[in-house]
């Protein structure tokens, strides 16, 4: 049982003395104080990756999104709720990390014009336009900086998964991206289940459905080896 | 204790052989299999109602968006999604009722085209266009019906409460409205707390901040001696 194997912090472990730094969780975008955009992002990935990143001995900093679950013990969590308020809460704190995993689902696109007040409906109108302008990169932006952590993302995707997973891996230089098929309601998406395959540079590795935990100490399995290269 | 005191069905109730149907929660408008749009009903207000109405001897069938609460023990649950789905729930099944109650926080809009695949960012793009077309008004469409139920809305506003409410009241012919100020933190919205007027043809009532429960025992009071006369 690898969870179990795991299951208690180890100092011989690959990841003892290395700080993670996770986002997970949906962001919202908000359209006026009452409404906003969001994704169905559950957060239980990112949060699985936090506790088995804990058990395997790192520091763990967790950057989460609204979610309803309950961060593990021993991370330190921080709260946002915006894509912005995500990239200012990783960029402030990523440089002291090792390791930045990107997977919050964030969302691509804000409202350009946040409204003050509730938007009305008016009687006349039955339509309404709403302009949403990019969100920051966050992903890129680790990415980018002069002495990047080992960068990690996640590619969410409904379609040609494999294809699109490889393009941002080097679009954004990544170091790894995992990449998984959200248009299967078995696994992804607020399931307690996952597939994942992860491409990096010169290679990839199929991880079959498992749970999320069980999923999580595999792909840091993966990371600490490419650490050590 | 109010809650205490009617916290046992009582076949003196005034709302014992009655019939509720309560509407809860937000809705969720797909833009696509992962994004959606959304509001910060958290659904508390409408799941306070329903636990009141039940204690007080009503059969309740409750019609809810997506929350992370559990419905009350001994209500008939329909879980939907987007406006459309609780439209439909509502129309198929209100006609059995006595009393109706949109405690939902319907969106006004949903995306005129829902895209099938994940919408990819496009690298040259950096604005998006989100064309919305309104949805159906489950409150006007129950007020509407030929022998419609007692029918009661909800107001959420941040700003000119009572004239919107009163506004909505009599253009949507309903009986009854609850006015709530969302713009104060410390009540509506995703808190244990509210505070509601009662506006209704020749009269209103101020129901000052309290528990949602205890809010909820307050206003099927009222509703009760309207039923009454």
């Amino acid at each position: 049982d690898i969870v179990a194997a795991m299951g208690a912090p180890n100092t011989n472990s690959p990841l003892s003395g290395k700080h993670l730094m996770i986002t997970a969780g949906p962001t919202r975008e908000a359209i006026d104080p009452v409404r906003y955009l969001s994704n169905h992002s559950s957060g239980k990935m990112g949060y699985a990756l936090a506790q088995a990143a804990l058990a395997l001995g790192a520091k763990v900093t967790l950057v989460s999104g609204p979610v309803t679950l309950s961060a593990p013990r021993g991370c330190q969590l921080i709260k946002v709720s915006s894509a912005q308020q995500m990239q200012d809460a990783v960029m402030q704190h990523v440089q002291a990390c090792d390791v930045f995993i990107g997977c919050a689902a964030v969302a691509d696109f804000r409202v350009a014009e946040q409204a003050e007040q509730k938007l009305k409906k008016q009687q006349d109108e039955d339509e309404m336009i709403l302009r949403l302008v990019k969100n920051p990169d966050i992903l890129a932006s680790v990415a980018a900086l002069e002495n990047p952590p080992f960068t990690l993302g996640f590619a969410a995707e409904t379609q040609n998964v494999a294809d699109y997973a490889k393009g941002k891996l080097a679009r954004k230089r990544l170091n790894m991206i995992a990449a998984n098929d959200v248009s299967d309601h078995k696994i992804g998406f607020n399931s307690e289940h996952n597939a994942l395959t992860l491409f990096w540079n010169g290679g990839e590795l199929a991880l079959p459905v498992n749970d999320k935990l069980t999923l999580a100490h595999q792909l840091l399995g993966v990371v600490a080896q490419q650490l050590e290269k």
